[in-house]
């Protein structure tokens, strides 16, 4: 979503090394800046994906992201990227949440995260989890709606046709996958 | 969609020549093939956004893709590509959609075409066109589900927390942009 928007914000991808980063799902985007020298951001975002199970297995990265973070306004995730914030201790003392399919994994990154297993994302102050990738759509309105405005936000979701769901606690999805009653 | 289910579809992208394609939002892909050395495909997906616009002046580019596509079992668009699949011919006497937000340029693009002004999408014999981005996702998950059948679609939609709309009919923002009543 922050894509649709370049006047208002810069995406910028960062990896192991400058240059291409292949997708589990097979096509490769292009990191900008490796770890080393990627710039302070304002606003963290990790993805989920099953290369969230090999990173958190990564000291050196988790410390790297431990710090990249520590200093920004909003540290974000989407899908099973809350656990990889977690094994980084980012979101030790908060209340956070994940892909309700995988719920099981990211619990077991973050002993000391307050995981909420029925919400479409958590806002805990500077902390944004969301839960699987479509959430992740809502979670993002909603941080642009804080920046911008409302209104921005609620234009974008019609120019690109997408039936924004505005309110955190909606989560069907929950009771699909056994993690409350339906 | 494609990409959640890489043991039944693998994706390829293609591009002017083979190595990293910059997005007009920020971000480069990989492209895998040039469209010179690009494999026959099965399913042929052109997307939208404002790149379309050079594309269509693109004679060279046009031909090609008429050519490539022609053979294929489904060509698809999402958003503005179905002005890019109408400029290069592909929807001459087919019924076919697009964004509701830029509706007037694909259908400058296409005045052989029976364009809906009120569709999620539209599937027309080998031409399935959708509207603005999310729309796209729902017409994918129903080509997925005419391949794999309905329950891979809709386990695939729950394990993304995505509420598939699975009736093409479905269309609210063509009220909000004008395009009919409300």
């Amino acid at each position: 979503m922050y894509g649709v928007l370049p006047a208002r914000f810069e995406l910028c991808l960062v990896g192991p090394s400058a240059g291409p980063v292949r997708s589990a799902q097979g096509p490769e985007v292009v990191a900008r800046y490796s770890y080393r020298d990627a710039p302070p951001p304002d606003i963290v975002l990790v993805p989920g994906g099953i290369g969230t199970r090999v990173l958190v297995e990564d000291h050196w990265f988790l410390d790297w992201l431990a710090g990249w973070a520590a200093g920004t306004e909003l540290v974000t995730s989407v899908c099973t990227g809350s656990g990889v914030l977690a094994a980084a201790g980012l979101l030790d003392g908060y209340r956070a949440t994940s892909n309700k399919a995988a719920f099981a994994w990211p619990v077991s990154q973050g002993p000391k995260v307050d995981w909420a297993p029925q919400a479409r994302w958590v806002e805990d102050r500077d902390r944004w989890t969301s839960s699987g990738v479509a959430a992740g759509i809502d979670m993002t309105l909603a941080v642009i709606a804080g920046i911008h405005g409302e209104d921005v936000a609620a234009s974008l979701a019609d120019a690109v046709e997408y039936e924004w769901h505005r309110d955190p606690t909606w989560d069907p999805y929950a009771a699909k996958y056994g993690l409350c009653q339906g």
